[in-house]
């Protein structure tokens, strides 16, 4: 089994991108992709696949077989390539692809893709186009749609440990702060700097964030989830490039070294779940990667969790062993998860303030993690040298779930 | 790098299967994929991970994100799972991620499935779906659909090599006749049994097959080509078990080993081809493929082409080497790839006759192969122990392409 590294990453900013498509985005990520290879890459000589992950092109841009359409964009048209989906991990199963590709031996330098261009639909349609994530037939005929499907998971999590939906603002808070610090981020400011533009705006006043959160400003979107629980609508792409270890250090001398990969799946259907508040995705897609990695939750230094919504950041970091369950929102409160913790979550400030372009979202998460593990995430470098990263990045109600991790 | 053998195939009859969804199909496929492991196995125990090729499900069943939904409708959730897509090849992009996994070491059984599910709308929304595997901007825009894309293909070979559409005939009359010998194809009817049946219904007559398909019951879809050019719309499922080469002999003493994969993609766009009458697609994969399996086109004794429009088998048969260019028509004309000839192409009756569920062709390919390397294929077995198969399935107007190679 050969060794594969991590030789670059780029991503665009993630937010509104009226004026460009999906293969444009893509563009615009490569060239600060190719810009970030230490050493200089040729991608016409070196790269020698493509896989893309992009959740639903056919309602966005009415295009699907992205495979030789990128590789045509890019000046790269020849090579082999496919686009790859699993909902909101589309580009996480990317990766997947180009980790087994390269691992095999077949190839030694592969380019993998995310990209999603939400923004040409209004509201409406994108939560149509995001439901296909969740099983037509058991889930949506109920007349669910997915934020009703985490709502619902919060519900059984508050019951279940006695917590509350204000506990549970901690993951907003932190989020939008460090989104606050990431100029690639669609949101980049903090509750407390919304909360006092609003009051001046409005000419009320707030005696705090959770104040500002608990009012007329933030919406209930599906009980007990409001607007700011819920990630945004966004447009971006984020790339990675992949080589063999045997040969990554011809293009930097700080590789990253992908140490653990593990899949996951649950049923589809939420209400074939014994349990709401665990999945078994990404259970049984970290153990495959701890195992592999020879590492286990305490030896994570920094991770980047897909919180969808608030409730899943904390869901999953009890899923992957961070905190027992029950107590993850206790230490979110904490502050361990913070950019001073013991444990820093979500450091470029996660879907919901970085934005979330849902195929994209896999390779931004390590986009950030190269980042910290490279000592290079500027005013939300996280302290200590972090040495190993986790990347953990779900599709739909968390029926599929990718885990890796990273050393450098 | 590990070898992967083919352990099992398994696929539902092509047709119409109004009474079944996508996931109803997998598991009429995956009951039979079962039977057919020589040696049984346990499903539960002994498969690892699973990939799906299935080209536009949002269109037909409004639903994505198949792997979970897979999983656990074979009751195996919780294993590692994702959607492979390359239009038209989504499913041989699945056997692709499959051999990837097993090949790096990673997983030792995999189960790799296509799928499409396509009756659920009619011919013009169909078309709609299909035509997301062209370029949006640069194709879609002037107006085309696939036919046209194809006859563009047809009109620039005529032209280029003084072939014309009664020559092209013979790839319709050949497919029909293996299809008819075919218990798994939609039409199971020779040009000649259906033209006897249409005079009869008629009260006219034709003097022979040539008379029927150039009459007005062959009407035109898109100038030359017409509707018995043309693959139908169709519903099915196929599935293979490929596992490490070093346990297969578990499952079967008949294992069939995968000894080359190509993949090749060439510009989406028909627009930017220099020459329409080849795909750098497949040039590229099947020279990937010879060069890993160290064989050549001579060394081929039975293949599956990639027969969406009549054209198409022509086109594909040349680009693989097995006659030069702009005698692929001359050849099949001469019986040379019929069940008697040289190189056999499309035994099973290919998508013509066999049908063309898009997402299920490629795995359904592989099932031929299996047959006919096993010496299983029954009225079409070809004769002479056929040792080494191809199959090449492509995607779009053949802007990507899968080449596989196989041995018994």
């Amino acid at each position: 089994m050969e060794k594969v590294d991590i030789i670059s990453v780029g991503m665009t900013r993630f937010g509104k991108h009226p004026e460009k498509t999906g293969r444009d985005l893509i563009l615009e990520a490569l060239l600060e992709t190719i810009k970030n290879v230490d050493k200089g890459i040729d991608i016409k000589k070196e790269v020698e696949a493509l896989f893309v992950g992009y959740f639903t092109p056919t309602f966005y841009e009415h295009q699907a077989h992205y495979g030789p359409l990128v590789t045509e964009w890019l000046g790269i048209s020849g090579i082999p390539a496919f686009r790859t989906e699993s909902a909101c991990a589309s580009s996480s199963a990317a990766l997947s692809a180009g980790f087994f590709a390269i691992s095999s031996g077949i190839y030694d330098v592969v380019i993998v893709i995310g990209v999603e261009k939400m923004t040409t639909l209004d509201t409406s349609e994108v939560t149509d186009a995001l439901a296909v994530a969740a099983d037509d037939i058991f889930d949506l005929s109920t007349g669910i749609t997915f934020p009703g499907l985490f709502a619902l998971m919060a519900q059984e999590y508050f019951q279940k440990y006695g917590e509350n939906w204000e506990n549970l603002q901690a993951v907003t808070i932190k989020n939008h702060y460090n989104g606050s610090l990431n100029s690639k981020a669609q949101f980049q400011n903090t509750i407390s700097s919304i909360a006092k533009k609003t009051a001046l705006k409005k000419g009320c006043s707030f005696k705090n964030d959770l104040d500002f959160l608990n009012s007329q400003f933030n919406p209930f979107v599906a009980y007990p989830l409001r607007l700011y629980d819920c990630a945004p609508i966004s447009d971006g792409a984020a790339i990675a490039i992949l080589a063999n270890s045997k040969i990554s250090k011809r293009f930097t001398d700080k590789p990253i070294h992908i140490i653990g990969i593990g899949i996951g799946t649950d049923s589809l259907a939420l209400a074939n779940r014994p349990d709401l508040t665990t999945s078994r995705a990404v259970i049984n897609s970290s153990n495959a990667a701890y195992k592999m990695a020879k590492v286990g939750p305490k030896n994570i230094d920094v991770a980047e969790l897909h919180d969808c919504f608030s409730i899943n950041e904390v869901l999953l970091s009890e899923d992957l062993g961070f905190f027992e369950k029950g107590h993850g929102l206790v230490a979110i409160k904490e502050g361990r998860t913070s950019l001073q913790g013991d444990i820093p979550i979500n450091t470029d400030g996660g879907l919901k303030s970085k934005g979330h372009p849902v195929g994209a979202t896999g390779i931004a998460m390590i986009h950030e993690i190269w980042l910290q593990l490279r000592g290079e995430a500027g005013s939300r470098q996280i302290k200590g040298n972090p040495r190993i990263g986790l990347t953990c990045n779900v599709g739909g109600s968390s029926a599929s779930s990718f885990v890796f991790i990273f050393e450098n």
